[in-house]
Order: structure tokens, then sequence, then C-alpha cells
């Protein structure tokens, strides 16, 4: 089973508890803390910390753990907490911790300490750790090399199946998998894999180059790290092997941080979607400031953006002054045109993100497109129509009905060909944002509407 | 390497190039298919299906292929393009293909069958395979059961490590993954795990009973995919293990398929996101009369939704009579009402799916959505007041830029927490979708504006 909520908060009351008495029994801690996973102690550490602001509790959690326990832990913390955490530690006791957490942890661990802190502790790690320290920390946030650890088992070219066998069971403890084995040349370049499967069914005596495969699926080292996720899930990988330009292994993407990743690139698109700037940390933890900038930006623009449809306004004024009555349905045709249009727009953004929509189907979605929103418009303006003659007579209806269909199908159109032209002018198609088309499709709608209105009701 | 699309459009075209001949040479084919992963050839039998229907040369690749590695490619279509692959194959070759897939994907196209072909099917089963496969088909869609798979090695309590390694190699070639093992006691109750790793370090006379970890992370069988899919991120599981009411375990789900499950159901959220129902396939896929059904639905109860803001304007139409300079502003206003409440609502529900955001939390992101849109207000009324001012001198002003505060603050704080609502009331926050929100806040917005107006301009 997994724990819920109200389990945890339990076996944290129960904690805090225990350590708010004179002589806390660390024994019991360390009782309750061994039954639970480092995923849910991460937990607790964070509400001590964040919600609580309680970090002097949240250290003594931390030190009734086993070293190894207690880097495990701090892995599942946000960076923020972290930095935190080992911000109040000894050098020496954090440098234990940083030695016991996966390498790509590490580093990005690393990378949010303080110049001095850094020097410090670096000063007084081995060096060979500290050069893979200092090369992990050294890739750009986003790309592969951010998110690739170097705790992997490497093969060298002509060992034995037995060879390669003893070499998994010495690097077992550290690696972060030692299930599926790279094999390199004397150049470090990567010339095969193989499963631990594999090697379990090989004949002893075999050479590795002899079973292992070939034709390795791997990426560049500044890969962005959306697209490092979607090879992991399109090629089902347990991890997906990361090369310098010299095709030099360098490291792996281990199918857990892949899907991180995904869920933060989704998180990152669903924010986008409504024209909010990228989030570091969760809505209930990123500071109000960067809250109000990542969503001020867009919210302003398209102030001015909608002056347009205030412009459109303004040049129909008499026909508004002559039939106020048309005011009415303003807000309700410019409103569905911007739904329906959000809707298309949100289709594609997304189908492009899952490679389910590619720009070569761009003709084949419009025709597609055109039909549906063609058919949404009349059934909306079948259900506006009633309405338009018990407000402003047959005329008015007829105008109404007329403007739905026109503005519901302008719309869709609009919102699926938005995030096309953006990805053929290399912007993220996900900036076809629904605040955005809603704006655009806002202007349009009025002077769509305003338009068929004068020529009709004047005509009348 | 992973191939890009020009690249599979390159060799789908070679192949077909050969496939047109009179006389194909098969052996290039073999050569060429076997320089791919499955999941390309997959991608290169969907476009032959799907976009060329070109059902016949699609088989024909197939036809080259091993039968392992065509179930292999197979399970890489989409439901419906595996149905037309095996409602045009023999039952002998089509149960072979069947024999050769896993479990999970065997019982979805399973499923997918019509009765007659279904029954013919069985009846050419073993028992024991029948049986399985009859099972695994009886889960309901969106559950653990649906999506696990029964090919796992389980250990049984009381073996040796070695007596368990030589389990694992019996069964190396059919599980899933055999990098985590199971052990089940003689009621086939799972009572622990263990992974491939610890057996391999483990002295090979050791009890696996005394090596395992008996608090196993399971889920029951009927867990909706979705909590699945978070157990497995959230505890960077290779597998999770699934257990019916009498924990006995009934199958695994393994990593690359939660993953599967939590892009799809990502992909669901962003369609609720903008109030379309459920797709079981990609847009550019999915049937012209589904996306009509699944898009009108919202788009028509908003327009009655949207009457609201008609009646508020009809409400105050001598108001609107007296001043039509004021109707200059209104699309302006509700629009910038309804992006920052759809900001709002969005970061709640995503936080929500992410698990970022508990109802826990109310009341402390109520307090700094309130700081944040309070904030956003204001910069976005002194964005339009010296428009105002332009428009209609400075008593209008003073009406637009106190609704613009009010209306975004309002709209801002509704859209925040309609999700927390829905929640309380056990409807999916997604729900609060961003034109479910928009509406709502355009009603409120009309008769926010039109009555500060009325206050302020008929008191000057």
């Amino acid at each position: 089973m997994s724990l819920n909520d109200e389990a945890l908060q339990a076996i944290k009351t129960e904690l805090l508890d225990e350590l708010g008495k004179d002589a806390p029994n660390t024994a019991l801690f360390a009782e309750r803390l061994s039954e639970i996973r480092s995923a849910d102690i991460g937990e607790i550490l964070e509400d001590l910390i964040e919600e609580d602001d309680a970090l002097a509790e949240a250290l003594a959690l931390l030190d009734v753990l086993s070293t190894e326990r207690a880097a495990n832990v701090l892995g599942y913390l946000p960076g923020e907490s972290q930095l935190e955490v080992i911000g109040n530690l000894p050098d020496t006791y954090a440098l234990k911790l940083l030695e016991e957490m996966g390498s790509d942890e590490r580093a990005d661990l690393f990378n949010l300490l303080d110049e001095d802190r850094r020097e410090a502790l670096l000063r007084r790690m081995a060096h060979r750790e500290r050069e893979d320290l200092k090369r992990l920390a050294s890739y750009e946030e986003g790309t592969a090399g951010a998110i690739m650890t170097s705790d992997y088992v490497a093969i060298a070219s002509g060992m034995t199946v037995s060879q390669a066998m003893m070499r998994v069971r010495q690097t077992a403890p550290d690696a972060e998998t030692v299930y599926q084995l790279y094999v390199l040349d004397s150049e470090g370049q990567l010339i095969g894999t193989m499963s631990l499967r594999q090697l379990m069914v090989a004949r002893p005596g075999a050479l590795v180059d002899n079973i292992m495969i070939k034709d390795v699926i791997s990426t560049p080292v500044d890969k962005e790290q959306e697209d490092v996720a979607k090879i992991v899930a399109r090629y089902d990988l347990l991890a997906l092997p990361v090369i310098d330009a010299d095709s030099r292994l360098v490291g792996i993407v281990t199918h857990d941080d892949a899907m991180d990743v995904a869920e933060s690139e989704a998180t990152e698109d669903f924010h986008k979607g409504m024209s909010i700037g990228q989030l570091e940390d969760g809505v209930s933890r990123v500071p109000l400031w960067t809250l109000y900038r990542k969503r001020v930006t867009w919210l302003v623009l398209l102030v001015f953006a909608n002056l347009f449809s205030g412009a459109g306004i303004a040049y129909f004024e008499d026909t508004i002054a002559a039939q106020v009555a048309l005011v009415f349905f303003l807000p309700l045709l410019i409103g569905s045109g911007g739904n329906a249009g959000a809707q298309a727009a949100t289709l594609m953004v997304r189908g492009m993100a899952t490679g389910d929509v590619g720009v070569k189907d761009w003709g084949k979605l419009l025709g597609r497109e055109l039909l549906v929103a063609g058919s949404l418009g009349i059934t909306m303006a079948i259900a506006v129509a009633p309405i338009g003659v018990m407000r402003g007579g047959e005329a008015v209806a007829m105008v109404v009905a007329l403007s739905m269909v026109t503005i519901v199908l302008f719309g869709s159109l609009l919102g699926m060909c938005l995030p096309f032209v953006l990805e053929r002018f290399r912007v993220d198609p996900a900036t076809a944002s629904a605040p955005l088309v809603t704006t655009l499709i806002d202007a349009s709608g009025v002077v769509i509407y305003f338009s068929i209105a004068t020529a009709l009701l004047t005509s009348v």
C-alpha cells in the first residue's frame, strides 16, 4: 500500500509530539521512520520546512536516519528546501550527504549553493568526485546533461559475459540502474548496449561484443529534456544513454527522471495555455512576486489587444445607439466564438506536444475543423435564435444567428491555425493560449457581429 | 540515435516503392526493417493504415517480420488499427500474434474484437491462456486491472536465492520485467518483493523470505489508472504490483505503461480545461462526429450561461443608452477578468492533478491569490485608465479603472475557488474549465461594471 495524506499527517504529528518532549525517544523515531518510504519522509520534511517552517525539527528527523537514507530523502525535496537543509549542516555532514546522493541530484543541489559554500565543499572532495560533479553541474538547465546521472554500469569492449557479470555485482550498490549495461571502446565511445536479462541468459564465456545490441538509441548531451522524455516514452526505455560530440558516453537518463520531466513539461504547457510564464516551483510555494510577474505580462499585453474590440465598437457606435438591444448578445457571441476557438487551439497544441499532430497534417486538420466548427456554429445559432426573436424580433434573430455561425467558424479556424503559424515561425505553439485566442476572437467577433447588423438592420 | 519523421518517411517510401514492383524483394524488406525499432515500424504501419489506407501493403510489411517482432510492432499501433490488422488475418496467424503480444495488450485488443471472432480465437487457445486472457479482459477500462500485465516473475516463499535465480532465468524471455520479483505464499498472496539487484548480491543459500522487502507498495485492481501512474512516479518504481481483494497478486503495471497513462491523463485534462470531453484517440484520427459531440455539449450550455451577461446588460440598458461610450470598454473589462480568472483556475486544477495543491491548502492559497490578483488588477487598471480619459473623460476613466480592479480580483478569486468547490462536491476539479470560468466572469463583470458606472456617473 502507499500512504495517503491523512496517514502521513498522523505519523508527522506523532513524530512532532515526540520531538516536543524534553528527552525525545530517538529509538521510536528510527522505528517509525524505518516503516515509511523515503518519498514519504521527504513529504513530512517538506511540510516541516515550508508550511510550519520548523527547520530545527526537520534536521532532528534527518539526523535519526542513516546518511544513505537521509541522502535519499533529501533527493525527494524541492531544490529550495534541499538548500535550506544543507545550508544549516556542517561541511563534514553536508559532504557525506552529497556523496550519498545520486550524481544528478548532487549536481542540481550544488548549482543552488552559494560560491563560498561550493568552494568549501569542493576542496574537501576527492579529485575524481570533484571533476565529475563540476562536469555534471556545468550542463545547461533543461538539457539532457542537466537531468542525466553518471552512475551507470559501463562494460569495456572485449570483456566476457562472466567478467561483465562481475562488474555488475561490483557496481550494483552505486549505480542508478544495473539493468541496462553500456559497452564502451577504449576511447569511451558508446558502441553497444545490453540488458542484464540478456547477460544472464548468455554463455559465461561469450564476448559482450557478440551479444550486445550495436545500434543504440542515444541522445546528445544538449538535447532538450522534453525531447529526452519523449524518446524514453516512445521506446519504453529503462534508461537513455547520453553522449557528447565525440559520441563518448557521458551519462544516462533513467525512466523515473524522464517521467518527472514529462510531468513538469506538461505543467509548463498547462500554464502556457493560460499565458502564465514558467514557474520553477509549485504554485503553493513559488514567491508571490514571481507569481505576479509570470501572470501580469500577458494580461497587460492583452488589455491593449482588447482595445481593438473597443475600436470596433466605437466604429459601429451609431448602429449600437440605434439598436441598443444588440449589446445584449455581444458577450454571448464573442464568448461563444472564444470558447470554440480556444477548444480548437488546445486540440492542436496538445496534439503537437504529444506528437499526434505534425505540421504535415495541417491541410487534413483544416478540412476536419471546417466541418466540425461549421456544425458547432449552426447548432449554437439554432440555440440562440429563439432568444433573438424574443429580445429584438426576427431581424435581430437573423443577425444574431448569422453572426454566431460566422464567429464560431472564424474563431475555430483562427484557433486551429494559430499554433501551426507559430510553429512555422519557430515560436512555441503553446503560445497560442486561450487568453490570446479569445482576445483575438473578441475583436474579430465585434466587427463581424456589427457589420452583419449594420448590413441587415439598415437594409431592413 | 532515434529516428525523426523525415528519416521514417524516407524508409517508408523506399519500402512502398519496393512493394510496388511486380516481384518485391522481401529480403531487402527484412533487412531495412531489421535496422529500425518496432516503435518506428509501428508508426510506418499506422501511416499506411490510417493516412493512405493501404492495408494490403501494411499486412505485406508485417508478413516479412518474425511473429515475435510482428506482435511487438502491433503493440505500438492504436487499438483501431490493431483491429484492422487482426481482422484481416486468418485465425491461425492472428492467434500466433496474440500469443506473442504482452498479456495486457492482448486483453485490450481482445476487447475490441467482435463476439464471433473472439469465440473463434478462444476456442483455439490453451486452457490456461484462455483463462488468463478472459480474466485480464474482464477488468474495467481505466483501472489498474485494465493496464496491468500478468507476465511477472513470481517467487514462492521458502525458495532459496539460487532457486529464485533459476526461476528468473526460466521466465526471462516471457516476463515484462525480470528486475522486480514478487514473493507469494501458498495462497498466492503477495508477501514481499525484491529487486534482481538484491538477489544478485545475496548469498545463494539464503532464503528469499529473509532478504525480501516485506512492506510492499501495491495497489488494488480497481484503482483508477491515474492514481496508479502517480504511485509509480512518486516512488520511482519499475513496476507496481496489483492485488485483488484477498491481497493475491493478479498483475503488475510497468513503468512504461504508467508513463503512457500519465501522458493520456494529461491530454484528457488539457481537453477538459477547454470543456472538451474525453477523446479515445488522437484529434487527427477520432471520427468527426465524435469530435463534434465532445465539443458541442458545453459550448451550447455556455451559450445559455452567457444569457446572464445579456440579462445584466438589459437591466442596465438606460445607463448604456445614456453613455454608449461605456460599451467600448465592455469586452476589455470582462475579457481581462476572464483571463485572470482562467489563470487562477488552471493553477489550482493543475496543482491538484500533480498533488502539489490539496484541499487543506485552500486558506493559504486564497490569501496568496488575494494579494497577487489585487496587484494584477491595480496594474491593469493603471494600464487602462489613460484610455478611459481619452475615450470618455475622467469620470469614465474612474469607472473603468475601478471596474478593472474589482472584476480582476473577483474573477481571480472565483477561478481559484471553483476547483476546490467542485472537489468538495466530488466533481473533477478540471471541470472548472477556462470557458466555464470566463463565462461566469463575463456575467459578473457586466454587473460589476455597469453598477459602478450607474453609481458614479449618475452621481457625477
